[in-house]
């Protein structure tokens, strides 16, 4: 399984020195499954913002890391930390006001149903305890993913990740749904196409004596692509999976935390209410944590049959530094800075468009971005080859980006959330000339 | 399935009113699954060293919270958080030198066969990828546990640990055997008799069909009740597990990083060499930080046919933390302290048993202390009240201890690493009194 954007081990010789050293060095100190960004891997060093600065000096613009969303060492997220580290660091087996406080702020922007917390330190363990709750409600096993979904790295969340390539035999059984894609694809209605896969599903999974369980998705299907529109395809769908007597749970750990501009969460902007809701990477701004929030009864058949306790999950510094994150968020007013900014970043990339026949699709929502390459603007000839390229040039001049897509010829582009004017222009004119070059060499 | 130590919530009305407050909220937003632990829940606000204190300043001698090996807040991880942090936080598909200085440094204290690291964020994560390791190099699916395990919360890992009273059907298939118990046993061969059960468990996988996948096992058996003695009983299963095919997996959570005293690794006491050796808790003294070591070979089976990346998994402020706690554990020499200091308390707490006869066994290994409680010194006859009384008793003289073992009669005692003589004294004072008071309330 070839993953998107990675180093490709016997280009080693054409590198610099230290990085050919550093890269030997951790071939021979970590796990192989591991892989490295880029045909010139970057070692970075500082980061503040925007931006971010490799071991040379030289300085990128971090367009992919979702993690920090409030942008590199926020100050306030860092104050928390240290403060918070520096009293007490302990777990949920002690009370913690700060927890309570967190817990009901995080709550309170969600849908009213979704009306108690469990805390993990991972997306994965999160989308993990979802299935478990799923399968405790439930008593089944069927799980229906998107195509090329990635929801984590335990083994029953790898299970669900067809982007991993790998589908382990066993429990979940795992039955896919086709991206909701609208590029390309003429007039098609996008939620009566993913209603009638779902419909599929079901059937398959009768006809397989499978008792479905849930329906587990990214409500912008990152890893298929990017397809987030128009607003609301999900709401078919869904209705079908729970009909079918599936738990419904929406996966935020792209979506979440206002990445989308409009809404807090993805769900939110389907119309939807799940009954799980997973949330992970910039719950923290880079601090490690994540959770869920789900439906009390869900949680009920749960508890019934065993108890859960998480280490780190939910300690006293998780439930600081996470209330730093929501503060920023809303004191810097991030959901109105991203929904600005994204459309200004859609509009230029749609007036790059217009002279670079390459970009196919731009597909924005909020601060995530999705911008299919293809040959001659013509939907059905995926240009993966460029992509790379893309994104390699891209570094070149001083941007972070990656791809994704089973084509590989969608750059993936998530700044972080205090994105401005500027910074965009930058991204505009790197990727301009980087396309220029590209069709030059072409 | 009931918890040890675990706050009964019908109890709530005899609470102080501020907690009483406190728990109702917190039923009222975190999922039911949550246990407090103590029949008045403790609100911890402040830690330093081996002292905590509550939100009334109360002080309790932090007996029981082996995350904080090193004494709450210590300040060298402290300094190394805090700068990592304000320099940049990002992950593994970047290059980053202090990751391979710390998976170096570690990758040392370990047996020269383990030869790679891969990083999570917790030791269920770790369990986890170690499971699916064992799968892919072994095609098996059957798992030998302890017969009251408990190796994590995934999925995976909570149907290895019968512990937690739930075990899923399907996949793992989960034999257990018997905990390696010498106390009340006569003159039990304690190796012969765990070699025996693997042999046992090896013919009903053999009778079921099952392909042997691993062996995977805390080598203190704490859950179990704190089985240690003699060093080297593991010997024998490990060798008739690796001749069924089961790759040999240590969980090195409880015991790893130096609790044991004599060894860093738990492992190392029984003079073995597992296929993979994973690690948790105290590995970021708090920050949230896990992983494992493993044959190369292992890993490679794996990554033919899968990648893994853990978003928070080996980031730049895990490598910092991780090598801060390294350079503790050497500069204040823990080993040597916990060695001394565990051999003290265990004199101190063979001097109590002569004047308690309800103190049946003193199980210890550095700072991991199991204290079995029987009626009238007979090991057959566990006192389950009475411990859960002495864990709150403690805690309301200012100790906090929990219980383990299948019949919750075992005090379960690991304090931090930097524990003193006169602490122990503390420790012993308040169980003798604790002990009186229970013994004249009789």
């Amino acid at each position: 399984m070839k993953t998107i954007n990675a180093f490709d081990p016997s280009a080693l010789s054409s590198l610099p020195e230290r990085r050919q050293a550093l890269i030997q060095r951790r071939a021979a100190l970590l796990g192989p499954a591991y892989r490295l960004f880029y045909q010139d891997p970057v070692e970075l060093v500082r980061g503040e913002g925007v931006w971010v600065w490799d071991a040379e000096g030289q300085r990128y613009l971090d367009a992919y890391n979702n993690v920090v969303s409030l942008g590199h060492c926020h100050p306030r997220v860092l104050q928390a930390l240290n403060a918070q580290s520096a009293r007490i660091n302990t777990h949920t087996r002690y009370l913690n006001e700060d927890l309570l406080h967190y817990a009901e702020r995080l709550l309170a922007t969600h849908h009213a149903s979704l009306n108690r917390i469990m805390f993990t330190c991972t997306g994965s363990e999160a989308n993990d305890l979802a299935l478990r709750l799923a399968q405790f409600a439930t008593g089944g096993t069927g799980v229906v993913v998107s195509q090329w979904a990635y929801h984590g790295v335990t083994q029953t969340t790898s299970a669900c990740s067809p982007s991993l390539g790998h589908i382990a035999s066993g429990m979940p059984q795992v039955y896919t749904l086709p991206a909701p894609r609208a590029y390309g694809q003429g007039d098609v209605d996008v939620g009566a196409a993913l209603a009638a896969a779902m419909d599929h599903a079901i059937a398959r999974m009768h006809a397989d004596g499978v008792r479905p369980a849930a329906f587990l998705f990214d409500s912008l299907f990152t890893s298929d692509g990017v397809y987030g529109a128009p607003a609301a395809f999900l709401q078919a769908a869904v209705a079908r999976a729970r009909a079918a007597g599936m738990v419904v749970i929406a996966d935020e750990v792209q979506p979440g935390f206002g990445r989308t501009g409009t809404h807090m969460w993805g769900y939110q902007r389907h119309g939807i209410a799940p009954d799980i809701v997973t949330m992970g990477k910039p719950m923290g701004n880079g601090h490690p944590m994540a959770g869920l929030c789900a439906r009390h009864d869900l949680l009920d058949a749960f508890a019934r049959e065993t108890r859960y306790f998480n280490t780190f999950g939910g300690n006293t510094v998780s439930a600081a530094v996470g209330m730093a994150v929501l503060d920023v968020i809303e004191d810097e007013k991030l959901l109105h800075n991203t929904d600005e900014q994204g459309r200004y970043f859609a509009q230029s990339l749609q007036s790059l468009a217009q002279r670079h026949a390459c970009i196919g699709d731009v597909r924005q929502f909020g601060l995530f971005l999705g911008v299919e390459l293809v040959h001659q603007g013509d939907a059905r000839r995926p240009a993966a080859e460029l992509t790379t390229a893309v994104v390699n040039g891209m570094k070149a001049r001083g941007v972070l980006i990656s791809a994704c897509s089973p084509q590989a010829n969608v750059l993936k582009i998530r700044p972080p959330l205090v994105l401005q004017r500027a910074h965009v222009d930058f991204f505009i004119e790197a990727l301009d000339a980087c396309l220029v070059q590209l069709n030059t060499q072409v």
